[in-house]
């Protein structure tokens, strides 16, 4: 790889998303940190990836504003829908829970690649991984194969020969196996938010929040942040 | 096809998308006519969007706003850029315009996904075309057997195997053929919009005013809409 490519990075402001952020860094690229406020419920998230990303002295944090809640459908955006609580970790992953967003990833990804297009990026970082998935169908390998030929048949740079490359390096990592990796390479664990949502300490109780203290926990790792309910669920 | 499945169609209030409606509505469906409020310039598409939807009965008249704008890189979008006009015909095609928004097809393209899983349709209308293409690679066949692709791997409908169906029906179509086949099908063409400017008559300058004409000229027909200086270019 040349020295000084770009690359936009997908920073939800989550474990995930901060772990591909700092494997960005250390494979040379530029840094462009893109986050999405897409009508979530709450804003702490985009305040941690605002953290992250002057952590990480990115060349610049864009954050693009698409409100999701106008196609509906998802308890993450859609006040009507109730968030799953205390489901055991075991269902996680078998079905397509009621915070699965219609078609949320991949409009995420093709903004990203629009976004990379004009800010001529060599690549897109997305912290997709498959093993904990939640049951979203488009966290998986196949799925992003399909979306990196969008990326070349699709796109001004593709056609000219330029694809931009789809990187998603935590992809058949477990969490505990993403905690490591975070701890390799000295990620801000004390800076990153998991979740759903957002009051002063995390819940301890959604689906994201029992992945990740799950994670920490098989990891043998301390995670910095607080919960309300510490222990609970895993 | 089942009596009553639905149909998301991509209606911008030009030519191509009317005439797709027209096909849609031929084949049974129920019609969710789905537009872009993407930040362009005018709103005269819009308004034409919706005289269409009206004339075609249609269930519902969906209009998405995004802002395309916060990505940059179109004249479409940006002002800063300039319009093409008066290029000569034999240019158009060849290169890719400055009217070329990153990546925006699939953005569109995305966005009606994820409406057709929340409205449970079985098919997507495009009225792409690829012969009178005016070099946007995002309206090639293979870039829609890829996209075809990622509702299949990406969405929820896909993996439970109710993949929406992505259709194209314009896509090997001269814009002639697709004035005649408008005609076949009763196309309301004075409800109509083409042009890149907003004013009350069409310019008959720009790129889509050119292609528009060229198309009724060869196929014979009258345009029963108005431009202010009839007759030029083509």
């Amino acid at each position: 790889m040349p020295a000084m490519t770009r690359a936009v990075v997908l920073l939800s402001g989550g474990l995930d998303s901060t772990v591909t952020m700092a494997r960005a860094k250390e494979e040379g690229y530029m840094l462009y940190p893109l986050s999405f406020d897409y009508g979530q419920r709450h804003k702490k998230e985009l305040e941690c990836a605002g953290k992250i990303a002057r952590y990480y002295e990115a060349q610049e944090h864009k954050i693009l504003k698409i409100d999701l809640g106008q196609i509906g459908g998802s308890a993450l955006t859609d006040v009507s829908i109730a968030i799953p609580e205390k489901r055991d970790l075991e269902e996680i992953g078998e079905d397509i829970p009621a915070t699965y967003v219609p078609d949320r990833n991949t409009i995420l990804h093709t903004l990203a690649l629009g976004y990379a297009e004009v800010m001529k990026a060599d690549a897109i970082f997305i912290g997709a991984n498959a093993l904990d998935y939640s049951g979203y169908p488009d966290c998986r390998p196949e799925y992003f194969e399909a979306f990196q030929k969008v990326a070349e048949l699709g796109t001004k740079a593709g056609v000219e020969g330029r694809a931009i490359v789809i990187k998603y390096p935590l992809i058949n990592m477990t969490k505990a196996e993403i905690v490591k990796e975070g701890t390799r390479l000295n990620v801000p664990f004390h800076l990153t938010w998991s979740c759903y949502y957002g009051q002063e300490k995390a819940c301890g109780k959604c689906d994201s929040c029992l992945l990740r203290m799950k994670g920490f926990k098989e990891a043998g790792i301390t995670d910095p942040i607080e919960y309300i309910k510490s222990g609970g669920g895993a």
